[in-house]
């Protein structure tokens, strides 16, 4: 293992893994920091590849590539979740990676992750392990239903999903997803969702942002309101939750954690995101240090930068083919474009924040 | 000439020639917008081709490289005015530059920039034309002391200066500028320095920022603060006298008017940049669009952006071996570092960026 300078001194090299808007969006972050990058993907023209010099393209099994990238750089990070474990234990053996391999492991698997947050002492959707058919019916016959299957691995933007309401429509769907591993979660009944963006130094010292509240459409982040229906207490509650997660995980860098909000005022964890989220990108306009800049501040052994907000503001994305409106959305708010050639159904291509003034 | 497609789209490439950190940071901004940028530049390791993938190092004069440049981009723009204007005339023959030739012709010579300026009415220091040591003599005889002597051309940070406090003094300095065509200055009472940064799109829309007051040590700027001591009145003024130079330059981009206030409450233009500048760094944090976005838009021929300012601030440079406490700058502010890797006496290195809160 190298001798690994911590902090990362201005003008070293944070390696990303990813290539997508959030690895582009870390790599601009590094670069206000002095900090230069080199991003790891598994396909060319990546959004990242975008914003510097510097990047490798190799599939994410590749142990000598991934050797060479660790080789170049003083710290890595990732802008998703569902790698290989080995891949980050490989890195993991010549360069400082974070968050580490233990906190992915445990939030890249459903079943994992929602056995984690229950022994935290908070509160989850009722959720049974689905192994087999057999599971799958006894499992919608324990929770009752209507309910919702999910893969425990590789899921997102609603991607191996499918809300069942019998034994055998979620037999069915356990065969569709052709063997894979999954959860029955019950369903929440929530007023509405929201999400906390918070930080952790490799120190201990964290850093939560105001928690937006978020509307979805078909599984997809629509847009994020802050401050938005959640009270001051409900707020601080939600950082709270945070940081318990962020402590049991002897976490660094940003995670989020998307909560249902119950009528009663009730939060409940519904999914960890150990990485950057989009339900925080308007921290980009409304405060001093964004969540991207945050997050390289843990991953580098920086001190934490202020999580405070300086204005109301209200996110939104732009999906597939909303992007071809750029003129006109380039009026109304602060727009920022991933780079992205194709503008694919449910793809998503920029957003736009709005401060209110 | 190429058919120029206006405005760039998003994915095409915005050329900006000169590589220092104003370019670094148009560069970032106009990747948040999508699109692409290629930076030309006299040297390598330019801080500027640390967030790009594409660049160029030929000499400025170099007309096969320009040439190629100009090829590869959809709109060019440049991050510092003292380029040789036939430079700059052959890359406006095959693709839209802004600002122009001729606001660059003005603004790059002192002489013409203060007879322009002068001729819309508003306020400069008195100054004569100095091309020979015997009207070095009359030019001092005839404004008097102290005075200073600037180089009419290529001058920064104080570099081309010299405060004179005799005819004789004056005469010897223009020596010492081995006959550089300069101008002598009448000394301006003032009771502090401001500067308003703005930017005019080329279809005549106008769009400043709260002008700020600016302390300069050794020439230096050394910081910028919003609001400062400028009235609400005096900031109208202020974003009044750029709108005037911008129309009467028929400008396309970000400027900047450096002004002098007085403690009678005038304003007097002291100098133009036709390009973002450092007494508008802090619109990054404090502003939806910042000047080097917004200078991207109008380059790019987008609509300008909201240069509403949302929260109190102050900007301070990092300069030299400043550079070295970067771990306690980091604390306390948004840290920007440039990407140079020598922190030479009165170099700039970075700037911190704080809102209050």
């Amino acid at each position: 293992m190298k001798n690994l300078s911590r902090p990362v001194p201005p003008g070293g090299t944070i390696g990303i893994v990813g290539g997508g808007q959030l690895g582009r969006m870390l790599a601009m972050a590094a670069a206000r920091l002095g900090l230069q990058t080199c991003i790891y993907n598994d396909a060319p023209d990546a959004p990242a590849f975008q914003v510097t010099p510097h990047h490798v393209v190799a599939p994410f099994e590749d142990a000598d590539a991934l050797a060479a990238f660790a080789a170049r750089c003083d710290a890595v990070t990732f802008e998703f979740e569902n790698l290989p474990a080995h891949a980050i234990a490989r890195l993991a053996d010549s360069v400082w990676v974070a968050p580490g391999a233990d906190a992915l492991a445990i939030t890249q698997d459903r079943l994992s992750e929602k056995s984690f947050v229950e022994k935290l002492g908070l509160a989850v959707a009722p959720f049974r392990d689905v192994s087999s058919s057999e599971q799958a019916r006894a499992a919608f016959a324990d929770l009752g239903g209507p309910a919702i299957l999910k893969t425990r691995r590789f899921g997102y933007d609603g991607k191996g999903q499918a809300k069942v309401t019998s034994a055998e429509e979620c037999a069915a769907a356990f065969e569709k997803f052709k063997g894979a591993a999954c959860i029955l979660e019950g369903f929440v009944d929530f007023a509405f969702e929201a999400s906390v963006v918070a930080a952790r130094g490799a120190d201990g010292s964290f850093a939560a942002y105001d928690p937006p509240e978020n509307l979805h459409e078909h599984h997809i982040l629509r847009s994020s309101t802050v401050p938005g229906r959640l009270s001051p207490a409900q707020g601080d509650a939600a950082k709270a939750i945070a940081r318990t997660i962020a402590d049991a995980l002897n976490y660094a860098g940003v995670l989020a954690v998307e909560l249902f909000v119950g009528a009663d005022g009730s939060l409940t964890v519904n999914e960890i995101a150990p990485r950057v989220h989009n339900s925080g990108h308007w921290t980009i306009e409304a405060c001093q240090c964004s969540q991207f800049e945050q997050h390289i501040r843990a991953v580098a052994g920086w001190p934490l930068g202020s999580p405070v907000r300086h204005a109301d503001v209200v996110m939104e994305n732009i999906i597939g083919a909303e992007a071809d409106a750029w003129e006109n959305l380039a009026k109304g708010g602060a727009l920022h474009l991933y780079g992205k050639k194709q503008a694919r159904p449910g793809r998503k291509m920029g957003h736009v924040t709005r401060l209110k003034e």
